[in-house]
């Protein structure tokens, strides 16, 4: 269900909210955080088109990933598929004269509902043998974000962080909390995320380390899935999903859904989704790291670069990154073995799974 | 109860672990991280005092804060009183040639079991009249770090951060899991965490928007609490830990709990603490903000307004910081109406809770 889709649902069945908060208006914002009106906060479609007359149209840039790691030779194919049609996916949106927070959503969606990637359906499982999901949405035109940790029996997270984002005071939301705001607004309950191939995996594994270690290495682990767009009025946006690690512990979060580290977006840099060993991108908080690089002037390729290799160096950590800054420089960077990645920018397709590989289509 | 006294729990108790993941060791972390050993990350004592070897000895420093709101004249002196306590019991461990780790959780167990706080004992209740605690903890040195967001019955979730550091080969963990490791570890349910006061206070108020709305200008709110220090061997961490908003949603996570928003601790420039309103603090990730500043040659102070007023001016939120840099240059800035907070350096004490405030003791 797209936010949309939630929105009609809410209006449809006149879903009684109980005590949660009402939608967050950019007023209403304004006076939680107990200051002056700013009419750049205001994000209504009617202001955006206010905003955007007299400012050039940008080209559209979507790019997406599925997960940095030791992608085995079994779901190389089934990867790029869905790499590519979640970019496509993207693109018809952001074609149609959507957002960049659309795009990136219905991207994430696409991959979400996609079994061979490690979020929503095909989702790993915990040491207790449960799916805990993390996802966090971002617009750069404000910062506005929102983000779900830990929660079970959601088909698409990246839609449940956008409800937080759009229809809560807060920006995130974990485990009960999460669920209980999720049933409040009518997302149904999904007890279909788990592959029949994940259950065989999560029974034959044993421990977490040996699970980790084996995710860099083997086909023994999944990762996260992203996107990152720039829409014809110059606003970026980000998102990530995932299912974490198999055989984490109860309740681990890492950095998927933390702003920041997981994901970021500001229109005046770029936006930012991350993939691999979670801690380690916490660490040195990737996302934002990457974006400051640019901000002191390196290109999208050479922050994501600078940054990984960094990450590398101080906390021994691999991991990849999807980049596009806000003029339209677009990176897909990683250290980890494959990551399965696709970008569509002017009608051009690329993408690429091993190291040094990019493949291009000139779409019709 | 220290992570020191967590460890004898368990040799004591002989407490199984179940299917939790052992101690996190270096090479273990290493081997997680699927990449070659660095003897820079061994952080036993040993190592690091042959580290130190050759290395100046560095004139330490504590910084801690009561949280950033209105502080109502009713709480001024037990917050003044609070802090400075704090800071001495921060101070004693650092003068004892203590690590800047164990200051900053000293620091803040002092804040958490004392009432005037919203941490530990004296947190605020969410919509549902609850308890939920969220805490960082971070080492500079090797970028090591513990969270737990949305725990409840805890009564000092900074310790319980710093064992998911130590024990686990996590960095985060929510809710249920974060209960769930507590137990195992052997860390008490407490279940006095309430005041009358707040219980009485949040019978009386209404939603969450008032609350937060009076939060920033009246007495009805109180805010997270917060240390930052440097030791003797140039090492410099951080601590936050904050039980949140009254009447936020369940499961609501502000920055408190998120590295690079409520904390970042790095020997390469410093270490913050953030304090104010959680969600505008997560959208422009401000203690990782205001060490970029100061990686980019800004003082401390300046790092901190220029990150502040930046906060201000992109999202309209108002909060406080307090930073210490890897040098000994510190500060402790805001931009709501009050921050309780205090200082040591060199046997001087430095005080103050309203604007422009700095008084000073000399301590014998």
């Amino acid at each position: 269900m797209m936010a949309e889709e939630i929105i009609v649902y809410l209006q449809r069945e006149g879903a009684s909210r109980g005590r949660t908060t009402g939608p967050s208006s950019p007023s209403r914002q304004r006076a939680l955080a107990g200051t002056c009106p700013d009419p750049s906060l205001d994000s209504s479609p009617e202001h955006r088109e206010y905003r955007a007359r007299g400012r050039p149209r940008m080209k559209t840039v979507i790019v997406v990933h599925g997960g940095a790691w030791a992608i085995p030779d079994m779901l190389a194919e089934a990867s790029m598929a869905g790499v590519k049609n979640a970019a496509w996916a993207g693109d018809a949106v952001l074609k149609n004269g959507g957002s960049a927070i659309d795009a990136v959503e219905k991207a994430v969606r696409s991959l979400e509902d996609d079994p061979s990637f490690d979020a929503g359906h095909g989702a790993v499982l915990n040491i207790d043998g449960e799916v805990e999901l993390d996802s966090i949405i971002m617009d750069g035109e404000t910062l506005a974000t929102g983000a779900v940790a830990s929660v079970r029996n959601i088909a698409n997270p990246v839609s449940l962080a956008r409800a937080v984002m759009e229809k809560t005071d807060h920006v995130m939301l974990t485990d009960r909390g999460a669920s209980m705001f999720a049933e409040r607004i009518g997302i149904p309950i999904a007890d279909d995320l788990v592959t029949e191939l994940e259950r065989k995996d999560w029974e034959q594994s044993s421990s977490f380390p040996v699970g980790v270690e084996k995710f860099f290495n083997t086909q023994w682990g999944h990762d996260t899935v992203g996107a990152v767009a720039l829409d014809s009025l110059g606003n970026v946006a980000c998102a990530t999903s995932t299912g974490g690690i198999r055989n984490k512990m109860v309740g681990r979060v890492g950095d998927s859904p933390i702003i920041g580290s997981g994901g970021y977006a500001d229109n005046r840099s770029g936006a930012v989704s991350c993939t691999g060993h979670g801690e380690s991108i916490l660490k040195v908080t990737l996302a934002r790291l990457i974006l400051f690089h640019m901000e002191q002037g390196k290109s999208a390729t050479a922050a994501a670069e600078a940054s990984l290799q960094y990450m590398g160096e101080r906390v021994k950590g691999c991991g990849g990154a999807i980049v596009v800054s806000s003029t339209g420089d677009w990176a897909a960077s990683f250290t980890t073995p494959c990551m399965a990645w696709a970008s569509i920018k002017e009608d051009v397709l690329h993408c690429g799974l091993n190291p040094k590989e990019d493949f291009t289509e000139r779409l019709k």
